[in-house]
């Protein structure tokens, strides 16, 4: 057996989940949620939940970002970082309180720069009215890291937690905005692509206001929520149908892709369902309500909310995802596996 | 002005104040403090808290471990990270509960070292009857990153916080063990001198089993509480003075540090008390019942906890720390300038 740690160890794909499974989960009793009914890490969410009284629970969610570049169409690594520990705390059915960030940056990094990230991070959370409460900065000799890496730690209150594994049979899926932007981006920038940033830009966004009203209003409706970011939409749904033994059915024609994402997907080799957002969330939600959720988001601006698919009932294909083609042929949708991209997020 | 970052940006010291101050804190409003009556950054400690009701606090703790050798006498970076984690929520006067890990790793790194790592990790944890809750793994291409950094976040509940601006006159200073230990260990190793492990070797430990008790009996009488890692005593003790306009004075011979330390530190020429600790508190402890925690100390198996010195009333030297020598003379102990060694934790 190979001993060497590869990038598709960290592709967040089949890689990932297998080793993450013989180093981690395999030794971890969660003690948590066989005690206090919380959510630890036996169930793959975007954070964690602690109850805390009152039948609230304390959601916390931790991610490391090492985007490259650094600074790209729609955002840099400051902005990716508090978006994207914001968006992981929606996504648990929470309102955002506070953060936390570890900045990790090479000796003879440039302040002027370093100040550039970290006032588009702290921005962020001064239009969302989340708190800056701690945090850590350690420099690392130069050559030992590149550039700069920031962990954020997401904290916030859910009243009703939405956790992934409860995807219902009929659920609909909805996507809040069109697939694949952000990772099109990074990709065509590390292949060496000039880019317009018109033309291609990444979607990184915090997604509050869309999804603090959807939250106060059906939170018992939605029945999973999560921001496809490594291992794109098809992770997500493949983690989805495999967590609930359902089958999930895709229209393909329904999926919201930019003209451009799908041209420079095409260009670099890749399917936009497996490249990383940073400002879409995906939903199951009951069907009853589907419907009223999508026009309730283009009312909050997400006019490219839409729905994408459905949730059956398991028969010859029980946790898998397929996808409709406009002419009406089945396919399967794979998760992710191998490298698609080191450093997307 | 130089733009560039430094290494003594990074060092716990004077620097680092500074560059944060200018970077972060002058730009973030302690929305917490003020609203909640939480803590925030605002306040330099060892985490965060935040009011969940019925007077309890959640204290929540993040770190990033640079450690360089990843392998060290005592210890690991995997040990480190969840000890340094476990002792900074304890400093805060909070039980650790639970606990998130982002685990960054170069391409190419070997998974039974990984394992092992990691392993260490969940060791302390287990032991401290701490939950795994979450967490993060990305890979960074060969050459990209230095091996493995870890970044954990520390989670637990206090009723009565320990917050570090509460220092009050009179108060002894009581340290619960041996001091450079771990510093001397790291900084030897990074230059290259062949240690026995026998001889030198990190303090490297969870304090769960002294400072619980500790927390449970004298919550009320120790009015401050560090692990004084990056930056060493020198820099707590410089910290507290200034917050308190105190003057605290030391007795350099009641300091307990170990022969070997010493010696090592004198080759090395660097005074132990900058140098970083990973398994000893400093409190601040009304007189009226120091001597009592010592011993109890004792009894809980710190045999070289003692009082070395106290708080004073701040005439000439407000905001300062002295050290008395044992023939009597006073000098300053400046808290750190410059860079003394990276990756030490």
């Amino acid at each position: 057996m190979n001993d060497k740690i590869t990038l598709a160890h960290g592709a967040g794909g089949r890689e990932m989940e297998e080793i993450l499974q013989k180093l981690i989960f395999s030794k971890v009793e969660n003690r948590l949620k066989k005690i206090r009914g919380g959510v630890g890490i036996d169930i793959p969410d975007d954070g964690a939940a602690i109850p805390i009284g009152e039948g609230k629970y304390l959601v916390v969610s931790q991610d490391t970002y090492t985007v490259k570049p650094i600074f790209f169409p729609g955002g840099d690594i400051g902005k990716l970082a508090a978006c994207g520990s914001i968006n992981d705390v929606l996504m648990m059915g929470a309102r955002p309180m506070a953060m936390l960030d570890g900045i990790l940056v090479e000796e003879g990094f440039s302040i002027n720069t370093l100040q550039k990230i970290i006032d588009s991070y702290l921005t962020i959370l001064r239009e969302n009215n989340i708190a800056t409460i701690g945090g850590d900065f350690k420099v690392m000799p130069k050559g030992e890291i590149d550039q700069i890496v920031i962990s954020t730690v997401g904290i916030g209150i859910a009243e009703k937690l939405i956790i992934d594994n409860n995807v219902k049979e009929g659920d609909k899926i909805i996507v809040t905005g069109s697939i694949g932007d952000h990772g099109a981006t990074i990709m065509a920038l590390q292949h060496g692509i000039e880019i317009e940033s018109e033309e291609l830009r990444s979607d990184v966004q915090p997604l509050t206001k869309l999804m603090l009203p959807l939250i106060e209003r059906y939170s018992n409706q939605i029945h999973a929520a999560r921001d496809p970011t490594r291992g794109g939409l098809a992770m997500t749904l493949n983690d989805w149908a495999n967590m609930s033994e359902t089958v999930i059915i895709l229209e393909s024609d329904k999926i919201p892709i930019k003209p451009q994402v799908q041209a420079y997907s095409e260009m670099l080799g890749i399917d936009p369902l497996y490249l990383a957002n940073e400002g879409v969330a995906v939903l199951a939600a009951d069907p009853s309500i589907a419907e009223e959720i999508v026009s309730q988001a283009h009312k909050l601006g997400y006019s490219e909310a839409t729905i994408i698919g459905e949730v059956k009932k398991s028969e010859k294909y029980p946790g898998f995802v397929l996808i409709k083609s406009e002419v009406g042929g089945l396919r399967i949708l794979e998760p992710p596996m191998g490298e698609i991209i080191p450093r997307i997020c």
